[in-house]
């Protein structure tokens, strides 16, 4: 059983969480076993394996376990991360993070402690009818003296999927596993979010967004106007039911499309559409934008969200009518997937 | 004849420019004429022809040339563009043009009106044996109510160049060309620009130059530190020089490559390498920033310089004393080429 409270409803008390509790110790027990449950959905899809890269920082503030498939049978190219840090931003991530947030401790660039657990992934598929996904759900913490009492913090992430060519019952499929996850939580968040999505993973230098959209959410604590959960737990089990729902979202879409026949033109559209696909994490993400900002960031790690192949062509454009230019419109004009 | 000066030796007088010239005409001239010798010169050793289209801009403030080469015999794409602009820069561009000039008239993301005229290139050929070149060359003003007597301007530009393998005499032949281009002028010019472009052209989060380098420059007038020239005259001379040696410092370069026999694993990490590109041009670089923060940027235009095909491998790292391994030493330890 579950209760979800308007946040007028909240009183003082219900924002408080269990003093005890360790979120980053908690999230880590989590997306350590998120991690394992969709690589083995995926190897069992694609039938290969998974190559598995444990790592630590150099400074001991930290490791992460990248797992990665490369130019395997179902899918050119996945990665699915987990990284659990301990350690201090720089000069420059400390500036960015002061600019969303005024409550952190310090001023101007100072350092700032943190933790950071978090899954982040990306699978391109190899088939064009089969559609990239990204995922990725964070926890944040800037640690105070009291151990279970951090000074601030904030659970981020989403998942959003990219077709190379639409097929709507796809996009239905994956909005009606994610808005059922939230929606065990607050019918207010699956629109909040799904509209938030469309903002974010939008390429302004395109009018385009990157795909069909999802949900998304960042700085999300008992502070923040989209919070409907009554306190920090309520807010945990929210985050862990989109994780949860991750596998049954994507890989029945992937099953359905695996086999379908393709032509080499076809492959020629995905890769252009993965060209978008880099222009959109090298240019705009945050995320990549702060790793590349964090001393002793593993690039090869944030980076893995980069497709195999990508290209560009002057002024391409698909012939009306066709299905390339199906999938075009739809970019151009996000729709709601489910009411 | 021409005669340098060094910055001690400039009397205020020589820093005024002949008050009748307009340099926004004048260069507007120069950089049809370049667009011309260059799309011949390449056509040349192509085989085949440019696609060259011309383009206006919405609000009538502007127009610009694109001349594309795409999936050709020799090059694999190809793009020589003049932009001719005389508009408004949108607030975010002003304010970040603010933060290095804080000459400009107004201030915070008050609209500045400019004039911007330029040249830019870049080339990819086919052959991995063979470089990849970029080159630009601009001239920015913001008018005054007086004629020939802007409020303030600048030159900006360079030319640098990135092979895939490593042709020690191939680096030497592009940078003596750019060497005595300059020279001409101040012999202090070269060392200075070499050194800037090799902290310009520089992937931060991959500690790697993008190639061999060049020269670079920005913001240049008669009072910046590097201008060694006497006035404006002078230092747009200098700029036709680089320009003018663009061909000669190239061309023969790929007519010594371009008929080699390749590998598909000499092709691949040719893709590999143009992966980096993308990264420097998308994460980077100036221009495209700027280009993509200019209200009607002609966002075609600005994305030519992206390769036809780029591929991105996880911890792909070439092995200890290979041809891949001496390119990858050469970006992460840029050296002197010529004395």
């Amino acid at each position: 059983g579950y209760m979800w409270y308007t946040q007028s409803a909240q009183s003082a008390a219900m924002c408080e969480a269990a003093p005890q509790k360790e979120y980053a110790k908690e999230m880590e027990t989590y997306v350590l076993q998120l991690q394992k449950q969709i690589v083995s959905a995926v190897e069992k899809e694609d039938g290969g394996k998974f190559f598995i890269d444990r790592w630590e920082r150099e400074d001991g503030k930290g490791y992460g376990i990248s797992c990665v498939l490369q130019d395997s049978v179902v899918f050119e190219k996945g990665g699915v991360n987990i990284t659990v840090m301990d350690g201090k931003m720089s000069p420059a991530g400390a500036k960015q993070m002061r600019m969303r947030h005024s409550e952190l401790p310090g001023k101007g660039d100072d350092p700032i402690k943190f933790k950071a657990v978090g899954l982040s992934l990306v699978i391109h598929p190899r088939n064009p009818h089969a559609p990239t996904i990204h995922c990725n759900y964070r926890y944040f913490e800037i640690p105070s003296d009291k151990p279970g009492e951090p000074h601030t913090w904030w659970f981020g992430g989403g998942v959003d999927l990219t077709p190379i060519y639409l097929y709507e019952e796809d996009a239905v499929h994956f909005h009606k596993g994610i808005k059922n996850a939230l929606d065990k939580h607050s019918p207010e968040y699956y629109p909040m979010f799904k509209k938030d999505c469309d903002e974010y993973f939008y390429l302004k230098h395109r009018n385009e967004a990157r795909g069909v959209g999802g949900i998304f959410f960042d700085d999300l604590n008992m502070k923040s106007p989209q919070c409907k959960s009554a306190n920090k737990e309520e807010l945990f089990q929210m985050v862990k039911s989109c994780g949860d729902a991750f596998v049954d979202g994507y890989i029945p879409i992937v099953a359905k499309r695996k086999k379908m026949p393709f032509t080499e033109e076809q492959k020629e559209w995905q890769r252009l559409r993965r060209g978008r696909y880099v222009e959109f994490n090298l240019v705009w993400d945050r995320g990549t934008k702060f790793g590349f900002m964090t001393p002793g960031a593993r690039i090869e790690s944030i980076l893995m969200s980069l497709p195999l192949h990508a290209d560009w062509k002057y002024m391409h454009k698909p012939e009306p009518g066709t299905p390339e230019a199906k999938l075009l419109d739809c970019v151009q004009n996000p729709r709601d997937w489910v009411k």
